[in-house]
């Protein structure tokens, strides 16, 4: 039988454990988007399969190829690393999937703290991947490690446990999809459900996440002159490639919010009675959500329009310009090459490939229009698709049941304005169904500086995954 | 008696050492917009001032005070190193301006070689500060140097020669235009003119600058949340500060180069039909020029618009964005606080102060239309007039003349589209005539990749100086 308090109680006592093992992870600076990093990223993955190992599964590091940089030169991607924990055909099957790359973080940034030397304040554990996604990678092991202690693993586990854990989450998981595809009829054969925790809460109230926003990413790069000029020498009799790039981004998004490219807003799915309702219901501060973010004035001041608008409608984020001058100081330089970064928000039901055209005909109509002798190309590097699920699945009451069980209170259904692109993913090719058990905290800034993890939500969020194992092992196959 | 042939073999003999010299220089990192690099300017403007005092000459290191960084923090201000060849009450006194401080360069923003490791291609001597201004200021040295075997300096120098070097010039000549103003009735009291050569020729043929635009540089901060905010989880919900700032940014000038700025064209002064004739006798070859940039297509299409363009109309170029995402890579971050860099020459009758009051009220009033709830700062950190000579001034009938021996030609009379701002501080605090006699050449890249000086520019220019120092000694006084 369950014995969950028994268990709850471990995880107090081995608190310390789990937060070194977390400083342990964050110590590696596995940012998957410098190449530079590539080879800590590496050992990060080496970690994760000694670990998993070390815990008794059945480890496999799987080679997904190579990336391909800009200059055409290529990079060994990092390894996926799987591993198996019972396969017992009596017993429901979970898949755990998680990433240990982070995003970019350097203390100039910002940082009260060394990003990558994890620093308790508070009770919360501030360092780069804390949050996003290496705690709750940790949560996941220590849910299932073999030697806790209270009971063996074979008897105690009460359904099987698969692992995928990723490197490439933040630069668009690159050969990932391949390998998922490559593995459908292999690895993901006996699976039933897969489980994503990489995100965060609402609010202080648990929450269990059924839809993410997908994201498309575009480079917009404005060729002009072999190389960059003195402003002063050329400045009035060339045609400045900065001043046509920032001409056509001013054509994107307008200053209340408004998508200008033409065909974006209008694939998107109604807000529905129903959702009005829902989002009604959920436990969302304005005003705190206001003040965190350390601002007058929100784009809109209800709950409803905010949460649809973080949610389940598109946005256009620029996110900066390369090859200009970015540096502090006064350089009167004329870039002769620079490109635009910005993305836009997937919801239901639009589509990436029809999102490309629209995006890349708009800039390039707008950029003829101001017949310069530069060269506009227009890339889109990612393309991911939305996800959304049915709350009323057995497994979303199997994750409503673990939240009541560890926090006494029902869950929060919401969604991610963030894109795991793997859920839609997982959910396209394996056919299984998937579900988001947050367990980082509202306010973790995730890719942000000073990014943590509670100390509080990671036990806890360890007590969940345990409790959820649970509830999984309690679902009929009829209901499925 | 004026020995020309004597000191032109004399040159030609030695430039070898001449090249070592500038090699070493070019060696020394003295990027003074890099507070990193501030020793290494230091030291640059010891090795100025130990060649000045081997050279026999009566030097002075200036100290000029600190500078402020923008984190309240001040740092100490390279010395301004003036030194003294001659005090002859019967000789006129010309006194040589010169800087040592380059911009930035870095290998991977694309130059062919090592920017700060001299080295010769074809003739060429690539490296970041040779021809701006390191070359230059060294030919002026060797053009006076007491040893140079061929007459005792006392004797040799037909005129007395100051020096004025400093190290901050292309960051704004920070604590210059104090230092010139409290030695106004010291050093400079015996000063009858002022040379600088700072600048480029227009073409191959020899050139004499007699006008320079000014450049007013504009920063504009928008500040919005207080923290970068990761772009799926926020985005749709903030009003980002890189949609206000490109908003805004967007308003500045017209794809055909019209500023949009109120009250900015209407100050510039019109072209003279004297003017349209001299741009047309010039030598300038605008498929050259054309080419040389690697466009399809100039700003404008004839020698005189583009002419007139590049020297005597203003024009706004923007630089670059301080804040944003400028990494290669894709980051889905919406930055907190976005700072965009811009500049505007300035020309004759155009006032700094007019406008930085006219940028700042446009910017503010177009931000304000956008009715964001981020906040927006603009401020000019630059401030510098245009300059205009008097082409028929004794001083320029001396330069054409040393033109006509050095290089058997007439020169063109050109302007320059770039910023010298101490011309202007020169002749408006000493009232003394001041010339620019460029001897770098046309397509030498200052403040771009692969900046170079051609070896027969640095030889044949260090003829010219001398050559000018004897032509100076026959003005007579009634004529200045
Ligand atoms: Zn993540
Ligand atoms: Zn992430
Ligand atoms: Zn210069
Ligand atoms: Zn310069």
């Amino acid at each position: 039988a369950f014995q969950y308090n028994q268990l709850a109680q471990y995880v107090d006592e081995h608190q310390e454990e789990y937060v070194e093992a977390l400083r342990d992870w964050v110590a590696v600076e596995s940012d998957s988007s410098n190449v530079l990093r590539r080879p800590e990223l590496h050992r990060m993955m080496e970690m994760v399969a000694q670990k998993l190992q070390q815990m008794g599964g059945a480890v496999e590091s799987v080679d997904v190829g190579d990336q391909e940089l800009p200059d055409r030169q290529t990079l060994a991607l990092p390894k996926v690393v799987t591993a198996r924990f019972g396969s017992d055909p009596n017993k429901h099957t979970l898949c755990v999937y998680g990433h240990v790359d982070v995003q970019p973080a350097k203390l100039e940034d910002g940082w009260a703290t060394e990003p990558f030397n994890l620093t308790e304040i508070n009770g919360n554990l501030y360092g780069r991947g804390a949050s996003d996604n290496k705690a709750p990678v940790l949560a996941w092991m220590h849910a299932v490690e073999k030697d806790n202690g209270v009971l063996p693993v074979d008897q105690a586990l009460p359904v099987n446990v698969k692992f995928i854990i990723e490197g490439m989450e933040e630069t668009g998981s690159n050969g990932l999809e391949a390998m998922i595809l490559a593995q459908k009829d292999t690895f993901f054969s006996d699976v039933d459900y897969i489980v994503v925790s990489d995100c965060g809460w609402l609010s202080r109230r648990p929450a269990i996440t059924y839809g993410t926003r997908g994201n498309c990413y575009f480079l917009a790069e404005v060729h002009g002159p072999k190389q960059d000029l003195h402003s002063g020498v050329y400045g009035g009799t060339v045609i400045e490639p900065m001043i046509d790039l920032i001409g056509i981004l001013d054509t994107l998004i307008s200053p209340s919010g408004k998508i200008l490219i033409p065909g974006i807003q209008e694939a998107v799915a109604p807000l529905s009675d129903d959702e009005w309702r829902m989002y009604q219901d959920i436990e969302f501060d304005v005003d705190d959500y206001k003040n965190k973010i350390g601002v007058s004035r929100l784009m809109y001041s209800n709950k409803v329009d905010l949460l649809a608008h973080k949610w389940r409608y598109p946005t256009v984020s620029i996110h900066g310009i390369e090859g200009a001058f970015s540096d502090p100081g006064t350089k009167t330089v004329i870039p002769s090459k620079v490109c635009a970064k910005f993305s836009i928000r997937q919801v239901p039901n639009m589509d990436p490939t029809v999102v490309e055209k629209k995006v890349s005909d708009h800039l390039h109509s707008v950029f003829s229009k101001r017949q310069s002798p530069n060269t506009l190309k227009v890339s889109m590097v990612i393309g991911a698709k939305p996800w959304l699920a049915d709350i009323h699945h057995p497994l979303f009451e199997a994750g409503k049941a673990a939240i009541k069980r560890v926090f006494s209170v029902d869950p929060d259904f919401i969604r991610e304005g963030g894109t795991i692109p793997i859920s839609r993913t997982f959910q396209d090719v394996t056919g299984k169904s998937i579900i988001m058990l947050p367990i980082g905290g509202f306010d973790d800034g995730l890719h942000s500086q000073n990014e943590k993890m509670s100390r509080y939500n990671y036990i806890e969020g360890t007590k969940l995954f345990i409790a959820f194992l649970n509830e999984l092992s309690q679902i009929t196959e009829a209901a499925v």
